[in-house]
């Protein structure tokens, strides 16, 4: 694509250079903020600039956090007894929306994963253990994608915490509610048979 | 969707005024952001505010330009005797994308539409007649969208220029290259009859 401008150009780059955004879309966006006043553009420009100088990682889960606390951990009316180990900060979000959780989190970073270069060490596991450690926490919920990386993960964090007196579970896993069985994925359906649960009536 | 900080909450604002984000993409796309270095967001976000408080319209074509001629215009190669006026400087790039034409252009900023309130003095009309007036163009192309607006506009410009000794013509109109006949729509495929041309062994 050719452009008549430099500046436009630029802008384009820059745009394109964001995941998901081909140089038509950024196109796109940058004749948008021509259209703008100055100051809308400076605002969007600032909001992006304050957000990556300002943001702090949450000193006990490592969630995103504008203090040395995030808001999850600054919030006295949640569970202490509970920690939910995810793997990223949109797990965290994903979570919360559902409004069925009210224990702490604990963001790993990512998940065990040899073939790319990640081990134990590059997660936030020992702060986990240390936090665990403390003794206020009675169960730790492990909300980790069920993959061999998951799994390794999940392995390796209860064997960490196997001296401490503490639970460890993981969120279940079977059938999506709402699925229609013959479009489950045949090893999701397997396991879900394997791993079959008492039926109750409430 | 709740977010654990104040900053990330206002970059996914900032992100989805833009057309076309939603809130799903602009967290996607803050949180890439988020794991970019300081300088990369800073020099994203100095790209954005540079290009709106630096950018210029072309003094004689409206295009969008770094200084007070645009790259086209600036271009003594092509060949002064043709202007193409077009709605908006997308279409600038759509033609000047497609290397077929080797003229100048003339940017509109929109088409006559007494519904939202466009008439003939919100555009770039005055100073094409008086463009024209100069005496070197020999030919003006319009090629602006055929609609009800776009005719309209094209009648109006062809009636100021009526006295200048100028040939005005449209780009052609029909059936698109590479088309199926059975799905071109009732309208084109009609009136591409009625207006068919004759056929030239080359």
């Amino acid at each position: 694509m050719q452009f008549s401008s430099k500046l436009i150009e630029e802008a384009v780059e820059a745009f394109s250079s964001l995941p998901g955004i081909g140089r038509k879309t950024a196109l796109r966006l940058v004749l948008h903020l021509v259209q703008q006043p100055g100051e809308t553009v400076e605002s969007f420009a600032s909001a992006l600039t304050k957000m990556r100088n300002g943001i702090k990682e949450c000193e006990q889960c490592h969630n995103l956090s504008d203090d040395r606390l995030c808001t999850v951990c600054q919030d006295d009316r949640r569970n202490a007894q509970l920690v939910c180990v995810v793997e990223s900060i949109r797990d965290v979000m994903a979570i919360e929306e559902t409004g069925q959780y009210r224990g702490f989190y604990h963001v790993l970073g990512g998940v065990i994963s040899p073939i790319e270069g990640i081990g134990p060490a590059e997660l936030n596991i020992d702060s986990l253990v240390s936090r665990i450690d403390k003794g206020d926490v009675k169960e730790v919920i492990m909300a980790i994608s069920p993959t061999i990386e998951g799994d390794t993960t999940i392995f390796y964090i209860t064997k960490q915490l196997a001296s401490l007196p503490v639970k460890v579970s993981t969120i279940a896993r079977g059938v999506s509610f709402g699925g229609e069985l013959e479009y489950a994925d045949g090893l999701t359906l397997g396991r879900s048979i394997v791993a079959r649960i008492p039926y109750k009536v409430d």
